[in-house]
């Protein structure tokens, strides 16, 4: 819903203790511990790494309950420096204490820019991603550990993000357009004035997080950013950007576009790397998808182009929030573009 | 969630703006109208109170789309006065016309309290029920229009509001604490010390607006307030408050009150009255109920009686927001009591 006029203009540390409360409350962590592919995925990744993590000091950025540092102990890690902001902290240290890891697993509350840690580490593991990877910018928390405490030669898990793009036909936003089409049949009275409105309001410049079903997605989805996180700066990070290119798999009418991202572990084990991914073709992880609506549906058939360029970037309003500004054709239609946001209620305690 | 440290203290016209905006979206309308049971007993209620309506000037307070101005028109009212705040009202103007009124129907944008109207009007027809009945405030606006624009022995639509307690079971609560303790097994970490910090978020002093299942409730529900539309005062509004008492059905954990309302409309044809009732045992509406949560559950049996005080009230911070404050005493237990509130969000356009 497009709200634009009433953003609020909050000061930068407002915007921070709204950003750190926000995980004070047991729901996000219930729906993060929940997720089996993050969690399970994680620990999979930190027991394939333990002989990088065996006798080693690992730091864990925006540690949350504590869960990773924990898997990293029961790995083997000599030292684990949990630096968390928020006051769950206070819950990761009972959780620490109740699987007898205290003497192992340090909860630090604070941020990483401002901890001060007594020695450099072999290690960073930290699950940063946010809807459409980058919104929240916790990212850049874990490069400036990176460069701040990271030995040379050490690991960085996940150490690989990507992000992927794909047109979408979804339904139900149709179904709610041509809902005030029925209401004369309903009760008598003609309200089709009212689909017009509605689309302004459906189809505005937010981000939409939601699972996207995996009939509703028209291509084989188009890789446009890759971040490799031993090298990406946190300038680069002020503008991701890529170019895409798919291809109808049938007839359709693209509404939107759907953005997702995976995560990559190297696992020296197997020889082989371990992905966590986003994608609407695997089991539906709490990050969904972020779907982008295009103000009106384009018809396409098998095979028609669909090709354009995508750039991310933190808004401008300082906030932690992300835009995306998609420039794309489809097929003989003109080149259009739209920038999307995600809007205020995602990272507000009130939601 | 409880956030009791960070409600934002907003002056009455940010307040107001607030309240009037949030109305201006489209989801909320496609909520309202497609609530079948709301707008098919208003359509009914209408029309099954043509008598008074034919030839007849109708005041609808807060009109939204103007739906239910146009049900008026159909049902032979001379003229409507259809009077809405929000931006809404620009669609409500398009829908009138299309529907051919716009010689019956005049939309008036602005405050039931500020605008003119050039007669007194003989019928009010209002759909003003927040959740919990009395949140946003809204009766007070018909009262006023009330007391200000109604002949007297005019009608009002509805004339009767009820509000209803029943003690509940909700077993989604205790399986989110007791999630916790499935962590162990699932992943290796013990967590089941979160379950205290969750029953803390879950079970806090928010009014949680919810379906609650037929299966979940323990009782016949109890009346404890009535309120006579030609009656009742905006003083009396400021305390809506009685007793009740039930008795269990069976053996269960008490672990929430469920509230709920009704609201009555004269049926003069069929002699009889018409009900739209918010009540669980009755098809869902969009208010769904208002679950308030115990601190902890209480072990009831057959008969065991549930009894005690309900006091409704509006939030003393000046805003919409309505509070519930429950005396009880459950079987033997000693008597207890817990205040509540809705949370920001309800009111809130980011929501």
């Amino acid at each position: 819903m497009s709200h634009a006029g009433k953003k609020r203009k909050l000061d930068k540390t407002r915007q921070d203790r709204l950003y750190f409360d926000s995980y004070s409350d047991v729901t996000i962590h219930e729906d993060m511990i929940a997720d089996h592919v993050r969690t399970n995925t994680y620990r999979t990744a930190i027991f394939s790494n333990s002989e990088s993590i065996k006798g080693k000091v690992v730091l864990d950025v925006g540690a949350g309950t504590g869960v990773l540092s924990i898997f990293c102990a029961q790995a083997g890690a000599k030292k684990v420096y949990a630096v968390e902001a928020c006051s769950i902290a206070e819950q990761a240290v009972e959780i620490v204490k109740q699987n007898n890891v205290e003497e192992i697993v340090e909860i630090i509350r604070g941020t990483v820019e401002t901890v001060e840690l007594p020695e450099k580490v072999d290690v960073i593991v930290s699950e940063w991603m946010g809807y459409a990877l980058l919104h929240e910018s916790m990212l850049n928390s874990v490069l400036f550990a990176r460069d701040k405490w990271l030995k040379p030669g050490g690991v960085i898990l996940p150490s690989r993000a990507e992000l992927f793009i794909t047109p979408i036909s979804d339904p139900v936003v149709e179904d709610r357009l041509y809902f005030w089409y029925t209401v004369k049949d309903r009760y008598g009275v003609d309200m089709s004035s009212m689909s017009d409105f509605a689309q302004k309001c459906i189809k505005n410049s937010d981000i939409t997080v939601n699972t996207v079903a995996m009939e509703d997605v028209l291509s084989h989805p188009a890789r446009f950013a890759e971040l490799d996180l031993y090298l990406v700066t946190v300038e680069e990070l002020r503008a991701v950007k890529g170019r895409f290119t798919c291809e109808s798999f049938g007839s359709a009418a693209v509404n939107a576009f759907c953005v997702y991202f995976t995560v990559t572990f190297p696992c020296p084990e197997k020889a082989e790397s371990l992905v966590l991914s986003t994608c609407p073709f695997n089991p539906e992880t709490h990050w969904k998808q972020a779907v982008l609506y295009l103000d009106s549906p384009v018809e396409v058939v098998q095979d028609t182009p669909i090709t354009g360029e995508v750039s991310m970037f933190p808004s401008e309003d300082g906030s932690r929030h992300i835009c995306i500004h998609v420039d794309y054709s489809i097929g003989e239609e003109k080149r259009q573009s739209k920038t999307f946001s995600i809007p205020d209620w995602t990272s507000d305690p009130q939601s």
